[in-house]
């Protein structure tokens, strides 16, 4: 492997010819060598892009910056958004809290790509860009970090995770209208209990991801805050005039999002609370879809020796040693999906919490979770939709059989002649094996007409929905 | 002991005769031997007396109780709230988990202190008022139980939590203020850094604070729904017409809250995601109270041989061995009450991905450990208030000493003579323990006017606030 | 009220006269006003109880403490043990992290009741023991705290946790065998699969219960090393040669329980591993529980519309709606308990990590955890014991249904005439409706007698168990 | 891309043609694009590998497969264990949670590569080995995932966690005795204490993760047991008789570790408990080592302004910004570890709970979690060892002017002049801003003699290590 020399301020380092990074980057490769090689997400990559490019412009319109370097260091940016340099980031999820080595690897490939695009030879003559100086200009990794993962943490929600959710939620709602007519019984506690129809079911699970998605998109504005112009604690130190507002302008320009300059660049350093409170509905999402595959998988159990109510599409074998089975497998993939979120949600909690002073340095192992969770959200959900719930059907058969069998439709008696004597009647036919009917008559509570007239599972669906 | 005997659907049980419950609330205190005695939080009980009493208006209402009835049943639950029927409550948060046990409970304390009110003995006669004919009318323990825990935790949240960390944010927010000339080190990585002053230090708690309220108070309105009028499986079966718009009308009258019913009785009682989302705000306040009782812990540390650059208020003796020690006690109460609630979220998340059908039957759980969070949250904001942070006092002496030793306010040089520069003369005056000024000019990079001219820590703090 | 005044080193405070508790106590309730009065748990008194005995007992033995002051000492210890002063020990776990306040609160209590018991009143005198100086000597609340947590958490175990779980373990090991013939159809993803006994499924639950008890046992001898003889850092300043190892010898002797002191006084102090590590065994305790609870009310779940395999004892009406309703009341508890163990150790292993230098300061809040886990556990598993598992029945007319319409019966083709032919078979059965028989001679692949021979559901439950 | 045709028991499938996989890998790909693909760990199929081969060897020996299927079997598994397939298993965890679609994914690459190793090309002729009938043989999915997942687990703790944390520990001790003459200043609640020395502090360190290596290997030996030989439900149908046990040998025989067959096959098949276990121990080990990394951060802070006691290596330029900067950033990456490791315990916990009847669906989750958490603890404590720990030095100025300002000192008075007029000297002092000895003659209470008799920092260290 042929090497050139890259120089820090603490010396000479060697570094593959073949690649754009300098001296830091190389560092980090060697210092941390700590799970997988190039584990920070690359969509924290392309974060740092926008917001580079972004600088560059703000620089250049606050005077700091010539119009030169503004296009070249926005020239690689691109080239980096077009996912032309993605070998060029190796370091690990696994470093400083603070991001500064992906920071500086950004600095570096921009620095020596943009060497390149101004004609000169990478490692030969002074460099047409400074890392630090250039590139890095009126920037801290304190404040470019938690922007990175803002705009990461933004885009990945609304251009995955909620298209996913939402397209679940849409079939739901259909279900739900197309299975309005069917009645069946209900389950409480496992147990039988009062009908409602198939779609009143399905618009509690429609009720469910509505209020999810609602709790998701209200902690947007906070993740929409940039640390930007904080730089290095947050007073915006080597900042020129008005950059904080105007970075941001163009981080939304770039991005087609609504960021803008945080409130407080104190809390935007040292705190990540908006991780915390986005993650938190993401997290939420996860409890009320692990809710809605887990009533899925139950209903659609068997096919002849569970519950069946309803068949769900069979994708694949599903077993190694049994022939002919099918499993909720879409069903399964979501729900560990949730225990995944739910676990991120304590590690992104727990690093939330130990911020120091001017800084939180857990940035890195916060953005790796929550961009995991909400790409695998998104991904689940959609999977879900197209090979699952698109797909449920009821099987009436079923669902009229178990209705008619159960006991729980003397609820309806209560009105008429009281819990106790109601209780009785249903006590008596379940100690006999018998149907209410019967025992409603012969313990003399209820004629055979009026049974008829009050005990009819479609009037006791309500008109709640 | 003297007892007399109750009637349930399962037959005769022997109860205290000084008690007003009846049997399915003895048969609970004899089935679930599960920790302390009568851990269901009183707060629920509370809950559950509102939405009785506002059952029994709504009912009266529309036609379905009478006016006699409904004053008894609504003059028993004026009593319950006034605190006179607390040891009537026995029952364990590990019950059954649609907390069926604790709304028999109410129904039978009510009915049988209704029969006592209405002139007659417990016990004789024909119960005046039937605990599930009338007190539980239009209702089952599916829709009281999250509709009381509703209750609760709106109350709770508004009445305890919020009051508690907002008189926390206007001390620090003062406190900002107050401290907004004293210009001291920044630290990242725990590590000296750029200066900046100790209000903008508190400003950013302040503005965590805030942004942990707004997130909380945006959860309130999915906590302002209400599943009475849902009945067993979300229906409605048994209730009257228009029963679940008015009877949330008379919660809201009643507690002077903006309580409405739910949009979708199926969620309502089958998932208790409001419950999840409203959690989760109250554990991003905890991350956030976390990080700021840390602040001040080690900022205030020493006297002598930490870091000292705050005092907080002595408020007791510190250790039983170490004469004349102070601790931060405070700090220690509050972070430890962050711990709590962040285990809580997780109990509470977990119960709520494990609704089934028509009903999660881990309300008890998830209804004991909110309000716990809740409470402890608001308690110890006051607590930390009132004993540490409105007695905090910068150090002035050791605030001034530790800013001017800082190598870090070379960072002021960067924009004058390059980050290379500049960090040789850092590292120059660490590895010769001298002063940054004496380097730079020793180095030949800036005359000495320029550098007190350029390295003004009172310059270096910016305007950003 | 009336008050006498006490004294500590920042001043005099008015204690209520009825009390025995200081100074320093009473500043503590005023000082931390956070959740409900009392609730350090009474087992943490108890265990300081026996080691503020077994310091007396050590001091003496080793010079330096008067016999009189030992035997006054230990006289209280033995009141308070006999739940004499239960009234006496106001404080919160919401105190100081290291509980130095619950420490003094005994040197109080212990140092004013000795007072009276050397005949002399309250307030009067000189104090005929010191609260610091003779109940406290050769300790400091850095060593006590986590000698009383240990105590209180290793009685916990031994004495509730495990006699529950041994309980249920047992209870369900006879039901294994006793239904060791009771062929049923085995579910995998909720879909039906091939047969297994119904003893086998109970026997996989009765080994995850053994290993769990295994791994419980493991981390007593963790939680059997004692802090105490390390005092404030955990040097032993201000002990008596020798002292570490006998105060370990006379708590063991007190309580009977195999104690010896800490291989390394400074962990002691400053970390907690033994309480996260034994929480860690409650928390795969409470795994395991979850998963047979959920399984045995699923098993139970019905009576007509669900699986219906087993039948559980009906101890309360289940329903203040449905009348006649039965529900898995004692799954639910326990598994409410088991999400409330999920969660406790989230708060535990948070707390565990935030050890600072010499001192772990979130002791309260880890034993109030851990003991809540240890003591539900225990009663849960010995509520669901006695109150459903003993009188746990198959419902056999159900298990030969379901198992007789199983096509999963076909996996015993496999190996006579291969996967896919065998897939083919079941595959049309469900197709068609039919049976597998019908389907495999309609196909060829199988004589009615070879199928009859072949396909033996008794035949397939194997030998394993 | 060019395909070819392959066959499940569902139809005809399009397949990549320069892939061995076939149908069932296929379709999983299409079914499952949930998050990055190929996500299922390597160590998963590696584990596969052993226990195809394994099985192949049982098998044969047991007579139900050739020598030549078993050789053929063999040394494809030898081929995958080297590397050279490594691209031939694309899928990704978030599939079916009993994993079938990966141990499908071996059985089909194996079939396929045997297919060409006898001579054929695939796609043509009958397969020479049947993914099914032959690599399967005597195998469930259910049985061998999480054979896998035990074999990989096992092995990666055994190969990276426990070495990797020796290799710390081993240093830290090395530093204990290094340092035991270094007498420093203690600090409890983060406020100066008594002193210790800096060696025994490393001790308490030492002893934290010996603890936790005793507990983590006390989880070995139910992570030993193997699922093998319980195929579908745990009773073993369709396998040979003596199968398990023979083929737990195989799998110690080509692991060199200590396999052997589960004691009870229906908990191994429907439970994931050694692996809550286990994880239980990692989670304790992360507790252990957040508390040791953020201890020598704090005495590392600085290097003018914070505590300052120790000195770590300066490894990389610490800031983007600030020049000369250098951050304790392994400190930052073994914390991060940590909280992922925390977080990833309740994700493995919440999928241990929900194994339904006789299959756990969330094996995948629980595996890919295990394992980075294991790999991860590992590689960090060795990065942390190589680039931290080994370099750590006192900075025997510092500890020495923070030792001597120190009022804390008092405390070996306690036992010469009482705790009361120790602390008198101690606040007089700290109020005048004196020293003790001064304060202490001043007062009367001890003569300059005894004071320098009796207060000697080296002398309050005690003998206790």
């Amino acid at each position: 492997m042929s090497y050139r020399i890259e120089k820090d301020t603490m010396g000479e380092v060697k570094v593959p010819s073949d690649k754009y990074w300098g001296a830091q980057t190389e560092r980090s490769r060697n210092n941390f060598k700590i799970g997988p090689v190039a584990s920070m997400p690359m969509d924290i990559i392309y974060g740092f892009a926008y917001l580079k490019k972004a600088a560059a412009y703000t620089n250049h319109e606050l005077g700091v910056l010539t119009k030169e370097k503004r296009d070249l260091i926005a020239k690689v940016c691109e080239e980096i958004l077009a996912g032309e340099h993605n070998d060029q980031f190796p370091l690990v999820i696994w470093q400083t809290g603070s991001g500064t080595q992906s920071n500086m690897n950004l600095n570096e490939v921009i620095a020596n790509r943009a060497h390149e695009l101004a004609g000169k030879k990478i490692g030969e003559g002074e460099k047409a860009i400074q890392p630090n100086d250039d590139v890095n200009k009126s920037q801290s990794s304190n404040d470019t970090f938690p922007t990175g993962m803002h705009i990461a943490a933004y885009k990945k929600i609304t251009e995955v995770t909620i298209p996913g959710v939402e397209q679940l939620r849409n079939t739901l709602n259909e279900k739900s209208k197309e299975f309005s007519k069917v009645v069946k019984i209900g389950r409480t506690h496992l147990m039988d209990a009062t009908p409602l129809t198939l779609g009143q079911e399905f618009s509690g699970y429609v009720s469910q991801l509505d209020h999810g998605l609602k709790a998701l998109r209200s902690t947007l504005d906070h993740l929409g805050e940039l640390a930007l112009g904080g730089t290095a604690v947050g007073t915006g130190l080597n900042t020129p005039e008005g950059y904080d507002v105007l970075v941001a302008k163009y981080i939304a320009e770039f991005t087609g999002l609504p960021f803008k300059t945080a409130v407080n660049k104190f809390e935007a350093l040292a705190a990540h609370d908006a991780i915390v409170e986005s993650h938190g509905a993401l997290k939420q999402m996860a409890v009320s879809l692990n809710k809605i595959a887990n009533d899925i998988r139950m209903m659609a159990s068997g096919p002849r020796s569970g519950i069946g109510e309803i068949i769900i599409p069979a994708n694949e074998p599903g077993s190694s040693i049994m022939p002919g089975k099918v499993n909720p497998t879409q069903c399964e993939a979501l729900t560990m999906v949730c225990a995944q979120v739910m676990g991120n949600d304590v590690a992104i909690s727990i690093a939330g919490t130990q911020g120091h002073y001017e800084l939180n340095v857990f940035k890195p192992v916060m953005a790796a979770n929550f961009l995991q969770s909400a790409e695998l959200l998104g991904d689940a959900c959609a999977s879900f939709d197209e090979h699952c719930a698109k797909g449920i059907a009821p099987n009436r058969k079923v669902i009229e059989q178990l209705l008619n069998n159960s006991l729980m439709l003397v609820t309806a008696l209560n009105t008429k002649i009281g819990y106790y004597k109601a209780a009785e009647i249903a006590n008596t036919a379940h100690k006999n094996g018998t149907t209410l009917k019967e025992e409603a008559i012969n313990l003399g509570y209820v004629t055979a007409e009026d049974y008829d007239a009050w005990v009819k599972p479609e009037d006791m669906v309500g008109s709640l929905h």
